[in-house]
């Protein structure tokens, strides 16, 4: 298609996707008031699949889980793109006073998944009428269980949705960027999870004769000191690591010694080999310490998501599509974090991008950070995410 | 008295106590039975109570909590000696085979003050046929919760029950010297015990993010490492001190910086001054660790008991005494321990000695340490401590 | 001019430049044969001093020490750039077996300083002869002590070398690129270098009697342990720090418990912001852990270098200059260290950028790291330094 | 012979050396004024070995280096009993204002040790008057280099000096006693004294790249804290330990991780069994965390003196006898110390007691603690020292 035609057309559409607003936004805020847990999503799937059936869709369900994929054949063969949208919710209690709050106690979408479902929703529906200009096909992905290790991309992707797939592409709220904007990046963006459990195996006995004992309490808190060496001496300066301990437990009565400690962490890293060197430590760190003390262990060291990498060449495609649809001052550097994100899967599959979509308007209540009691964004940026993978899709498939 | 017609006495007296030992079997068997914990033995205290009353004693009741004291005013004037039992039970539950296994769920007596109170019984049923023996006055003291800080000991004194008392003494069972054996010792025998409960407060976050955060668990392990130092380089090497930390409870998620870390632990001394001191140098190593990682603190130090001290005269008296009731070679040197004991209140106002008594026979059941789940004892060790209040008796009072 | 006669001019210049060679490396080779420590290269100066007159220009001597400027003003006005060499040797024995061997026992020309001093002399000397291209200034600052805090960037600089200057551009000689190559980036590439001296002052005393002491070794050994933490938890994992100890001197005497105990490190950041984090966090844990024992202290952070940082656009602009020179694919990315340079104040003034030319080749004696006693490079780097040079000024100055 | 002669003969033996005081002084003097540290006192051998001859004794010298013993034949067979002065002084400076300071630089009789020597060689003229009370042996033990491991005593018990010995007794000068009162006491009086030297064999390199190293000054710091849970945590609170480091040295400039840290200390115990279980546990330390870090090490124990233990009989002997000599209050208990005395080889090989006499009086100049450049005494205590030992040997002997 000619790009003179290309525009014509995207015109038609985001002009369809800015009437398709109030729908999108009921969407939304049916599912946030009904928000389930990861693996948990029944009744949200139903509610996706039957909304997508009604689009004339050809829609598989239960794909690794509570999956969804949606498939739109073009009439020209082509490419085939997929779009992701993830639709679990958080063990967090709603303390919004909206009308749309969550309607299930302890339960609530604070991560703005619900918007993202209901965009690519939006998506779908319009794209589904617009079959003759498409060249390909688009799979819209619906993820469940994006919180929760090992998470819901796994296994979907292990059921082989990617196979043929060309493109990746997913997309992010953004509490902190203002609405219109959209964050792109390449590279590393976010890291990979892993999940430590160490077990310090002392011998317990009487607080007041330490020596016919071995202190697991002590002993752990050696562990842990010893473990700041790891990314203070071992890590190479100029790459990223972060090593944190969530849980120590070691005791119950203040005047007896423990027969064992406790320990639980995290492991952040972005490149493969940092994430290996930092497992390594972890294990020589405790081995170590535990046999100057005679004491005995058990290390898990449980591989969470990987870190998400985005692709530089789709990534600078989608930086300057989003420069044409948002104009270019409002598309801005995405930063890298440490936090994480399962479609870092799709992204070890398939070349593509995972990107921030501006949230953030003048109002407070949309400034709260992501997976905060009193979350919520200005819902206008669901259209934006719609316009967003649109425009992707019209230059890979118009 | 002559010393011939006190050893006439006393041979009538310990034949009696020889004859005595059925009864003081089953007194201690129906306790053993019927268990009762700190501060709530309502019920022993009666059975005591009865007792005494029975034997035409004076009673007193109610005495600092459930504490008893009967009083055996001699026909003449003298000195007057308070002979101390102890009656409370422990959270343990009853393992044993025997037909006088505890009758009650989780609550035994582990350490054997059934038998000290059956023991002290039985000293004052005979003593109090030789009233006109004794010149002066002897309190028969029964006290609760020896078990539990703050304990019983403190709150009978604070009620005045040692206002013109001389001497004090008390017995111990000891699963750990054999039947017909006694040991004593002068200076300090057992440990003060203080208690420590910390918090440390941080600030909590994002497992990914510590740089946001001030890491209570991290600091909590190095204020762990540091309070080492306090024995290993603040404490004379020629005195005795133990810091133990029992407990280390920090965190619930592995992947979230906890705000706080809860530390609670026991120190053991013997000197005030270096009780003081540890006291002072967990202030300073508390305080100082928190603020060089900016984070904040409270600590409370409970103290306890304080250290036993046995003073010499009456113990070289004691040691004397129990020579001539058991043999030169069946009197063994006590040797200290960190253990605790609320009888240290009574030898902080008064003279006297607190001994053990061996209860160990070549049964294995009568050699399980002290608040065992399977702990017993030689009953006929009942009889040994009643003989050895009696000579001490006999000595200031005859 | 235009493009067609600059690159007709260049083509003169680098021929001349090739001509060049043998000067340049004979030059080179008197200096690596008299090698003078930072701020004691009297004799050097004189010798760059000498060849600059030599070669017509305007010579000034003794600036901020013993750095040197000749300036060469074109016929016409223009732009003013500086570029910058360095002549300071190291405190190393040359271990090399050649015949330009160092003749000074202990010092030596291990990182390539003769090397630059040498092409920059053979650039000027080549475009003293085209005065009449060039529009504008060139000055030619021959630096000392770049080796040694405080180094002789800064002094020259506060001697006003730069006012009026536009531009800063320097080279640096790399044993780990093959010869042929340039990298080129932008952005922070070298960290900022302090200096850290801190002195633990306790009370030293018997080793026997360790309560009468303040163990300034221990604390020292604790202060050490807490620093480990500032990377660890204090900085923010996506940017980087270095704190390292190279110095821990506590005692001579095993039995004797020393009175201080003195330590030494360096601190490298890119961020100044970090910088301040990473004092601030010194300063407080020392202050904290010292405090913990009883023990006073004294800290000296003594600032080194700034972080070097390559401006986008002149990096950009070297970049495809030096593609043209070398072609596209021997221009490759530069990536940062956490070494250090002082160039970076040059930088932190004037707009421009720092590149490294590859000097490796395939004799081994080419890839020992710089600052081992091997050192040594393939001389015609050189002229890969000259041309790098030249194109850098026919861009902004012809 | 009966209680009566022999008082008349000590009242006379006594009175003589009341009458050698004079002498006494000036030999002290002169040795004081000539000290020579250990293992070089061979002037000082010389001069106590003239002595002995010109006193008539049979001189044995060079006994296991500058040793010296005298023998004193009774003119009837009984037991054998040695009596030890030790006679080297130590590496400090006099800074004493009187006319017998140390004439040699930076070597001064800074413990007593002349006193000892001058004491005894009174006690060996005087006592060899009176051969004829005499029934058995006594032996004069000159022993040289007390002050330094491995020690004189050592070698001379080597040499065979204690056969046929049934007694041992020796005497140290206190400056924290005053002037007519002895210390006495049974059991561990001073301990055993072992030397640690530890080497962390770490890989060193640029300070900037920690992950390029192992650190060894790091894990030389987790060491040092490691060794603080030896007493802290495996050692039986009411027995003594002391683990002391007395030096750390790890690398000599800032910015450079060195390869080694060199670290080294002593131990001190009174108990065998301790003494080996902190030597195991420092091997397990050393060895747990440098593989916690990939690092070598290389761990010497040497072991220094044993622990000193007056044996029961022949303290309680000296205590009575001493009372006799000084009066009851006079004789007050020697408390144990960590400090270390190789009179303890004596007695692990006989038995026999090791006291302490008084030597301060209301003048400053006799408080200094030992070992400090202004240390001094009441001469008159030389006195003292030579009538316990006389009065010991009419004990035995007469």
């Amino acid at each position: 298609m000619s790009q003179a035609l290309k525009n014509e057309s995207l015109s038609a559409i985001f002009a369809e996707l800015d009437k398709s607003f109030d729908d999108m936004k009921s969407w939304r805020r049916y599912m946030h008031q009904h928000p389930e847990l990861s693996f948990e999503e029944v009744h949200t799937a139903k509610y996706i699949e039957e909304k997508l059936v009604s689009f004339g869709l050809e829609v598989q369900t239960k794909i690794g889980g509570n999956g969804i994929v949606a498939t739109l054949k073009g009439y020209q063969p082509g490419k085939t793109i997929a779009l992701r949208a993830d639709f679990d919710a958080l063990p967090i209690e709603d303390e919004k006073d909206v009308p749309y709050k969550s309607t299930k106690p302890g339960v609530m979408h604070a991560c703005g998944h619900d918007g993202h479902t209901s965009a690519l929703l939006g998506t779908a529906r319009t794209l589904s009428k617009y079959r003759e200009k498409i060249k390909g096909t688009i799979l819209f992905v619906f993820q469940p269980a994006e919180e929760t290790p090992p998470g819901g991309a796994k296994f979907m992707i292990e059921e082989g949705i990617l196979e043929g797939v060309d493109y990746v592409f997913g997309a992010h709220l953004a509490s902190d960027i203002p609405l219109g904007k959209v964050a792109v990046g390449e590279g590393y963006q976010m890291a990979a999870v892993d999940k430590i459990e160490i077990t310090i195996k002392g011998r317990g006995g009487h607080g007041a004769r330490p020596h016919q004992t071995v202190d697991s309490l002590v002993i752990g808190s050696s562990v842990v000191e010893g473990l700041q060496k790891i990314v203070s001496r071992s890590i190479d300066p100029l790459k990223s690591a972060v090593v944190t301990i969530g849980v120590f437990h070691a005791g119950s009565a203040f005047n007896v010694i423990p027969d064992t400690a406790k320990i639980e962490g995290t492991v952040r890293t972005f490149d493969e080999d940092v994430r290996d060197q930092v497992e390594a430590e972890i294990n020589s760190i405790v081995k170590g310490i535990t046999s100057a003390y005679h004491a005995n262990y058990e290390i898990d060291y449980l591989r969470g998501y990987p870190a998400l990498y985005n692709h530089k060449e789709e990534t600078d495609v989608a930086r300057g599509l989003f420069s044409e649809v948002f104009t270019e001052q409002n598309v801005i550097e995405k930063t890298p974090t440490m936090g994480a994100e399962d479609f870092a899967y799709f992204l070890k599959e398939k070349p593509g991008t995972f990107f921030n979509v501006g949230s953030q308007n003048e109002d407070e209540a949309t400034h709260y950070p992501h997976h905060h009691p009193r979350f919520d964004f200005d819902e206008r940026a669901l259209v934006n995410i719609s316009k967003s993978f649109v425009k992707i899709v019209s230059h890979y498939l118009f």
